[in-house]
């Protein structure tokens, strides 16, 4: 196997960036150290880097002419949307030597198109407007996550995004008719003309979607678009556990198809945190359960509610379901959600967590969440395991808390590597994967190096040496 | 850019062919000219190789030994699965120096899993049978073509197979959840497992699919079924013109949504030709119309015809639709169907023609079947072209007749060529793509290097020189 590092890069010389100015211009370029600042650090504040010099590019020619001038001078480039990936996947080294790319400013929906129902948006388009402007043409973009107030259509692709409707919609793969990257060599690729069937060889739309900007930087993406929901249903169910929760998910899918857009899980424990720090939540339902299930539909008429009851009735007689609750207002169905997207914050409150985004098979989860938490004791006496999140993708996020009454933090430096390796060895045992949706960028590359199929990694290195052979593509990142 | 040609290839020695006899046993190995014979010319009689053996592996170990061994000797494999293709892609060439590589005994159904909707289903598993199998358990393939009853699984992801219920379920691509492969270093990918979300970097399973064998060998892969078909209801519409097909089209997508599994489009000249030379066939309508319209739902319940009714009732008061039918019986929708997979054996009856299997983007179909046939007449006097299939999914089969009273095949002899250049010229100046589900093999390699777009072309040698340097997998196929 090729080396990865390739021929040596380069720090830039004064010589190149002064040429990258010049493409650029002087909004397009700064070395000036508080404005990059910022963008030096990933949100979560865990990775850390340095940049010889930001490059901000308003056009698909001018990210072409700075990649041809990097790739002729062997430095590297790291291009970034709006620094909210979790894996530091858009966060320079430390050595100085990296360009920073932001697509940010190139944030124009460049069409619009009714009838086939599908955008053309930059890489630098924010998904909150993206949802907004189609929604103003009374069409929806369906894919939805925390961070949609800065994640733009760049990175949402480049790191193959999920969310909550995945379920229905698929991830970003799914939405992405056609890409529009700027190669390695500087080339543009122009896949932007919405095919349905095109057998011309490698797809290179689902090589470029999920790559992190390892093989190229995605300048424009065409995205599919689906009408605007017609009944929004909003159901909590109680349930006894993720068997059961899995039963009934299976029973929604098979009456409902393809209105079913959302099944989430969520354990009591989490609703008690939510609960205690919080300030406006109310439990959904008046008793505890052991676990509770988030569904929603989006409906072809309001009346769906009423085959929604009917379907949890009889689940309900069958033992499946303890509980029930549908939302009577797009303001209670709000409430629900806002309990489910706040699990995080707050387990925060109660104390740090390991944290883990992991998929198995779909049948294959109830097994998992209820035989990790033995395994993990046998070993972390005291540790505490909370699962939540997607249960009809098989994606859950997957928390170790410390044993109650460990200093946590202390807990966490002495233990976390090993419990992480822990989770991450029996969930590929089960056949699953060690990033469901988050994506590999630094935080996971040595990992996936480790705990990897050989064959997996040599395809990896295979695909990166054979379109980057340089290696000035986001080096460092995702490939081993 | 690497030199495809790479290490020169060499023809097998007598010792490698004797290492795989060993491997294979002799029911897996023969260099019997009149047993290998019949797969060394492609179904259409178009392309004839010799090959130094056929190779029939029984098990993936057997295929991992096999590729190791050809690896180190450096001699070319051709998979090859039902001999079905369109394009050339698994016959080797003529030098007598290549190893053909017969994954027909791999025919196992590892397992059905009604839950999960899914099967692993071995390279060598006939469509027809696959079809059968899963039919017996109350699921069903959605996936089906003229070749079913030798197409395999193998090919079939290999060449990312279509067919006529892509504008419901899409192509191979969107069925396959994964996949098993023998890389060209000989190491096994197993990537079978059903992950719903999977974010380890490039997705392999995509690269794999639609790659005629060029990185790798596919031993076995994971499909998704669906639901059998509750209702099935077939329409016949007259239309005016491939636009008010569109307009239909649309119409019933919207209204029906996942119900509308195929939509296809003859002109009245195809329908003619068929009755004439096709024993048994009766027209649907009464009345000659310009274009027809062969739609299909897999409809929740039998009324949906109704609503079907409904919606051809209000696009015939708007003028879109001027005649239809609905099917009485499964009899009389075989029947129909066996119209339009009629067309082209009553089209080779009536004379030789130039086939062109191109996509557009769909809202694009109209006009390129209205405008193509007076470019061709203005370069070509008195060459008819005749335009049907699938305009859901932007694809039809396009075909240029000689002039009426011609002598056909010294026509086609002088102008052939160009004729076709003249095709898919006018397609991809309209974004299309000059192979929509065949594929590209040996037939379209050159087409496809002279009419691309260089960045495309350097991408598929990049990936191809990073996946297998020794160019031992089906060499001179797909990549120019």
């Amino acid at each position: 196997m090729m080396n990865l590092d390739g021929p040596k890069l380069q720090p830039p010389s004064p010589a190149l960036l002064a040429a990258m100015l010049d493409v650029l211009g002087p909004k397009g370029f700064t070395t000036d150290h508080d404005i990059m600042q910022p963008w030096l650090t990933d949100w979560r504040g865990k990775y850390h880097g340095r940049a010889a010099a930001m490059l901000s590019t308003a056009t698909t020619e001018e990210v072409a002419a700075v990649v041809r001038l990097a790739g002729d001078a062997g430095v590297a480039l790291v291009p970034q949307g709006g620094n909210s990936g979790m894996v530091g996947g858009a966060t320079p080294d430390a050595s100085g030597a990296q360009l920073l790319m932001s697509l940010r400013r190139m944030n124009t929906i460049r069409s619009i198109d009714q009838g086939a129902q599908s955008v053309v948006a930059e890489a630098g388009v924010v998904l909150q407007v993206l949802h907004e402007q189609v929604e103003a043409q009374g069409l929806r973009f369906p894919l939805t996550l925390g961070g949609k107030g800065s994640a733009t259509v760049g990175g949402l692709v480049s790191t193959n995004a999920g969310g909550t409707q995945v379920l229905r919609h698929g991830t970003m793969r799914a939405l992405v008719e056609g890409i529009e990257a700027v190669l390695p060599d500087g080339a543009i690729f122009d896949g932007l003309a919405a095919l349905k069937k095109d057998n011309r060889g490698y797809d290179l739309k689902h090589l470029l979607c999920g790559a992190e900007g390892t093989l190229g930087i995605i300048t424009a993406a065409r995205l599919r678009l689906v009408p605007a929901i017609a009944a929004r249903i909003t159901g909590w169910f109680g349930v006894a556990s993720p068997e059961s929760a899995l039963a009934l998910l299976r029973r929604l899918d098979s009456a409902l198809g393809p209105e079913l857009e959302g099944f989430e899980i969520i354990p009591q424990s989490c609703v008690d945190a939510v609960l205690a720090h919080i300030p406006g939540t109310r439990a959904p339902l008046p008793d505890h359960c052991g676990w509770h299930a988030l569904v929603e539909l989006a409906a072809i008429s309001p009346d769906r509610a009423d085959v929604l009851l009917d379907l949890a009735t009889a689940a309900q007689s069958d033992g499946l379901v303890t509980d029930m609750v549908l939302a009577k207002s797009d303001a209670e169905s709000n409430a629900w959600w806002r309990i489910r997207d706040s699990i995080s914050e707050a387990e925060r409150a109660s104390g740090p967590a390991i944290q883990h985004d992991v998929s198995v098979p779909v049948d294959v989860m109830p097994h998992f969440i209820a035989s990790n938490p033995a395994r993990l004791n046998a070993a972390f006496p005291g540790a505490r395991a909370i699962s939540f999140g997607h249960l009809g993708d098989g994606n859950i996020h997957h928390h170790i808390q410390p044993p109650l009454g460990a200093d946590g933090a202390a807990w966490i430096a002495e233990h976390g590597e090993a419990v992480s390796e822990l989770v991450y060895r029996h969930v590929i045992e089960l056949g699953g994967s060690l990033s469901a949706e988050h994506g590999i960028g630094q935080m996971k590359r040595d990992l996936l190096h480790r705990l990897s199929d050989p064959a997996r990694i040599a395809m990896l290195r295979g695909v990166k040496t054979g379109l980057d052979p340089s290696n000035i593509m986001n080096p460092g990142k995702l490939v081993p």
